[in-house]
């Protein structure tokens, strides 16, 4: 279910490679998603055709090794899973990609069951009533 | 007002441009929108310097031809409005794309009206209320 | 805070520029953010590999200098500051981009405090409660 959006400048596949690893596993580890659950865009950006643009906001110093990852997902989760998530990234990308935790930017938005469709047509998380017959 | 991007694996222009007709054609027929509210990003992904990643959640097998597409639209789409909707991108990526149901994934993201200038600087959907002269 | 996507056709970097610049500085003026909260993914599409499309929606008329603007931020924002926000994006990408106002389309998407990490894998705006030593 989560629907992952990775963007980082000057990322090689490798580096692609490893920075969704690094936010699935701790989606997985942290907000208990099953392991093929797992659908991501993964964008490494040139600086020139598509770039980023990033600023020192509340004290962090970050540089061209910044990461956006940005996480749709259903509503639902407390505030101490969700700061569990945002630890377990940050570990896992420096591990997989050498990132540095203070480059590693995440935001969240939420929606609802009915507001996925994972294939076939169907809205699997809420799926409609079924007409019982009577008598 | 829906605003839609599509991300898909290897797609060249006449793929994208399929499947982009396939979502808007789908939102037209079952949500009621406008054929002039069209307002969507189309991707195509080449899988080095940018790429997906999708596993085989809820036992439906993906594969290469994943499409990936979000959606953004405002609040109040009943559930059975959204059913259709899914339904009907499936079919029409099919029709048009050749994309197998299977390798159709949707997610909604609602806001409000005031959350959308369609041009001009303007809040079109949540205009302000205009001072009225007494007297 | 916002985290912005700025997606536009045929944009060189100088162009890219002047529209992160002006989606930017709209939101430190009308809104009031820090200069240096600044997060922005700003994409130029080829038309080929990846592409944008648009319609003549509520009578306004758009072209291929069209400009999505995205933006994420947390909830609270009052109606009249959109309107604000909306309007000055506006007149800074004319003045900064030579982007006519009709085609700047912007859509807002909010979300809470939990849901951003600004790095170091915390929560910034949503701090755990730290545990208090009685005695």
């Amino acid at each position: 279910m989560p629907f992952v959006r990775i963007d980082a400048l000057y990322a090689d596949p490798a580096r692609l490679d490893a920075l969704g690893r690094a936010v699935h596993d701790a989606l997985v580890e942290t907000i208990g998603i099953p392991d093929d659950d797992r659908f991501q865009v993964l964008v490494g950006h040139d600086g020139a055709r598509s770039t980023l643009r990033y600023g020192d906001h509340l004290g962090v110093h970050r540089d061209e090794g910044i990461v956006f990852v940005a996480i749709t997902m259903r509503s639902g989760r407390q505030p101490e899973l969700k700061r569990a998530l945002y630890r377990r990234i940050a570990e896992l990308a420096r591990a997989y990609a050498g990132t540095e935790p203070r480059n590693v930017f995440v935001t969240v938005t939420e929606n609802e069951s009915v507001d996925w469709s994972l294939g076939d047509g169907l809205a699997q998380y809420a799926p409609s009533a079924e007409p019982v017959a009577e008598g």
